[in-house]
């Protein structure tokens, strides 16, 4: 049905004639055609207008050409979804007024029929599927329980995300208990999110770096992997769990599909680490997308020539900056459909 | 001459009692005694004042019993010292107004006589090492090209430093002119710090684990090799890349004596990397000091086995965390002294 199914066959480890390429936040300030409708609507009224959701996740599919679109949200609508207020002010980044500091505050909180609270998103995917019509799969996503929790703690963002921690350090019992509550209700939510048409799933493990290894098996893997486990057998999962290289091993144990990596670790390390059944996606650093166009079309053939033909979807190592030229992004995904339609030709 | 020299002993692999142990800004704000001095004095004047430097390095000493002093100063002296206004606002991080941009800011900039421009530094260190009277050894240190660089570029703190790294990519020679200019100037000012008496140098590069591993290598790295190069007939140096755990190799190769490394690396990964004729530096999470005392002493021990004895300083993976209660920071100190006595006993 999917005209142009290179993500998924990659996923799933299927031979593909070349690499598949998006990026993260492709969706986003870089693009003039976004800038119009962030002027226009707040962030919320873009998430959860589906028509609005919708538009944005295509831009990057008609101005890019990118190989998947992936949904137009944020990971904050799960703690919102389960009671905290959330506001997104999109200088100062995002705003929890009331986080969760003691037992006391769970009572704020609550695992929600993410049907009555969160299903604007399932009605933008239903949209994104249509106006897709088949051109290119659709990436839906949320954020890792973790990663999630960071922010219904401090609040707000931060370099070291330091309360979060120390609140799983001092309070270990309630953290768990939170963390379980984020992940019955981001399990729902994705369950949704593919019922109403996501092709694969992404989970964003954002500050998965920040904690040792041992902690982020307790702390965030333990959970991750209960979400790998409720949807494998619907659909290819890929975590990026951002900085834990060291964990790559454990994470491809989980039976997902695809692992993200950054541009700090070396693609055929990561390999190693990861071993051979699983796909690894990466790790462009995306600072590199203001050098020159040559410079870009050289460094994004190195990288696939690290990575090596199969197995690889080609993305940044984190998100697209908001002052990348529109053109460069254009050259990144140019050339990785140019050079590695090459490089698996030499096969 | 030294009462305690077990930090350079174990510097320099020679077999010892038990484990060194300080801490990465010790001399700092989870401190009483260092709020008062803090209320009263600016930033500059407290590294400018040799009586007030020198007061605030021995304070860790005296009262939680540290291995070693690290001179109190900040990385920021040297771009000052280079020509560049440094405000340091303490609620509100670093501000360089007029950062470096083009190649016509390079005007701005000079390699000065250190002991015209930081000659107060080196004024603190002979009267630190006076009033140390051979306690423990004194840590110099300086910031690392790159990691200064940030700051010049950039101006202020950033999660990412994407300014700084896309001056790096889109100027390239212009970076490694200033990338030069930066390191002449630390080698003259380190080589000053060592001959007022410090007894070794640690070359602190937080934003190391910003660049990928062959970016690290072009633009971190071959300026601290010229550093550890200029320095090490003279004193064993230390190098902290936070987050380069994939340059642990090439950095041992340096000839550096130490290498200091944070939480999320296994310190037995970290050894492989390294090799064995290298001391390793850390790891303890920071944020972990917030956890109980009996917790603390718990993961202590952990930390402490997991190294092994010898070649080992422990240390944190970074910089104390300003809401640590000074209880607990002894609680750190003490049970390394004791755990690792009885773990060497064991050999």
């Amino acid at each position: 049905m999917l005209q142009n199914d290179l993500l998924l066959r990659t996923l799933k480890g299927e031979t593909t004639e070349r690499t598949p390429v998006w990026m993260m936040r492709q969706a986003g300030r870089y693009l003039p055609e976004y800038i119009v409708l962030r002027k226009k609507y707040g962030f919320f009224e873009r998430c959860q207008t589906p028509e609005l959701a919708c538009e944005i996740t295509l831009q990057p599919v008609n101005i890019v050409g990118v190989d998947a679109a992936i949904l137009f949200s944020d990971i904050l609508v799960v703690p919102q979804a389960m009671g905290l207020e959330v506001e997104l002010i999109e200088s100062k980044g995002p705003n929890l007024p009331n986080p969760i500091k003691t037992v006391s505050d769970l009572i704020r909180v609550r695992v929600p029929d993410v049907n009555e609270t969160l299903g604007y998103v399932f009605d933008a995917i239903k949209l994104i599927k249509q106006e897709l019509n088949g051109r290119v799969p659709l990436i839906g996503f949320a954020g890792a329980p973790w990663t999630i929790l960071c922010y219904m703690v401090q609040g707000k963002g931060s370099k070291t995300f330091d309360e979060a921690k120390a609140f799983c350090y001092m309070q270990p019992q309630l953290a768990h208990q939170l963390l379980q509550m984020i992940t019955d209700t981001t399990i729902a939510y994705l369950k949704g999110q593919v019922a109403a048409g996501a092709d694969t799933i992404q989970i964003f493990d954002s500050w998965g770096g920040l904690l040792s290894p041992d902690d982020f098996e307790d702390i965030s893997l333990q959970y991750i992997r209960q979400i790998v486990n409720a949807l494998k057998d619907e659909v290819p999962t890929i975590i990026f769990a951002k900085g834990a290289w060291h964990s790559l091993e454990a994470m491809a144990a989980t039976g997902a599909a695809g692992l993200g990596i950054d541009w700090c670790i070396h693609p055929q390390m990561a390999r190693k680490f990861a071993g051979n059944n699983v796909t690894l996606q990466g790790n462009f650093d995306p600072a590199k997308l203001l050098s020159p166009i040559p410079v870009i079309k050289k460094e994004v053939k190195n990288m696939l020539q690290a990575f090596g033909p199969g197995r690889h979807v080609a993305n940044l190592g984190h998100g697209i900056l908001p002052n990348v030229p529109v053109d460069h992004a254009k050259a990144f995904v140019d050339t990785v459909k140019e050079e590695s339609t090459k490089l698996y030709a030499q096969q």
